[in-house]
């Protein structure tokens, strides 16, 4: 559910992807700032909205029906939540996710805190809290990155504080 | 390390605050933050700026000598790194984070990602893609939430779609 000229659109095309990552987003302008801006390669399914009953919004609306085909392909094992962080956003990854536990699949949701730069004192209060509340461990976190770090990082003469 | 008028600060004064934790923050504006925007009631160290070697703000002008003797007392189990998402905060997290696993202690740090309330389409691509690369599973994190809906959201006759 994308725009394009052809039948199919450019990213469901492209056979090289990841068939088992199905990620949920709202709109075309979501899908086309996750692609840019991460390293995914699976699918998404573009819902056009989110639920909203007063503007007339329903499951049918977003084709939850078809996601639920979707779902029941074999090759899918992760459902990415990437609706936003707004209470419409909140509601809609809520009954997509139920749908996910019917299907017995994984489902994961973008994490929430603080921004990348941001500064602690100008940060509204719903979200310090929700940062406060999901804080991870730091060691466990910083090992991620040190896998992604360059070789050289490694190397015993390097002097830089980070290894 | 905070702005008083009498000796020790109203917060370090408090007996009843759990002396295992010790949440570090980059200035008392921060600390207040936490406080009216949190349940935390822990202890605080305020750094008074933090890492930044060509302002001459060095290990010493934000007292890590002193938070040391802090760590070495028995009763602090969890370190809190609450300094800011920027790339001084982030340097000021990581030689401290160094300093608490030398005593062998948990060091947390705020979850980054989606501020509450956002949109994707509006975020930075830097944002975009940490909140996407530390995704986290949707059912366990609602199981943290579930536990603290009101009792009336359990009984059987409730007929909110969230029990």
């Amino acid at each position: 559910r994308n725009y394009t000229e052809e039948t199919v659109c450019s990213v469901c095309a492209d056979l090289g992807r990841k068939a088992s990552q199905l990620c949920i987003v709202e709109s075309p302008t979501d899908l086309l700032a996750l692609e840019n801006g991460t390293g995914y390669r699976g699918y998404y399914f573009v819902l056009m909205g989110k639920l909203s009953p007063l503007d007339g919004v329903g499951p049918e609306q977003l084709g939850l029906d078809v996601l639920e085909k979707r779902l029941q392909q074999p090759e899918v094992e992760e459902v990415i939540l990437a609706t936003s962080a707004t209470m419409e956003g909140e509601v809609t990854a809520h009954v997509i996710g139920d749908l996910v536990k019917k299907y017995n699949l994984r489902s994961t949701r973008l994490a929430q805190g603080v921004p990348v730069g941001g500064e602690l004192e100008y940060l509204d209060l719903n979200t310090l809290s929700q940062a406060f509340d999901s804080r991870t461990d730091y060691y466990r976190k910083l090992g991620l990155f040190r896998t992604i770090l360059s070789p050289g990082c490694r190397s015993p003469n390097c002097q830089s504080p980070i290894r």
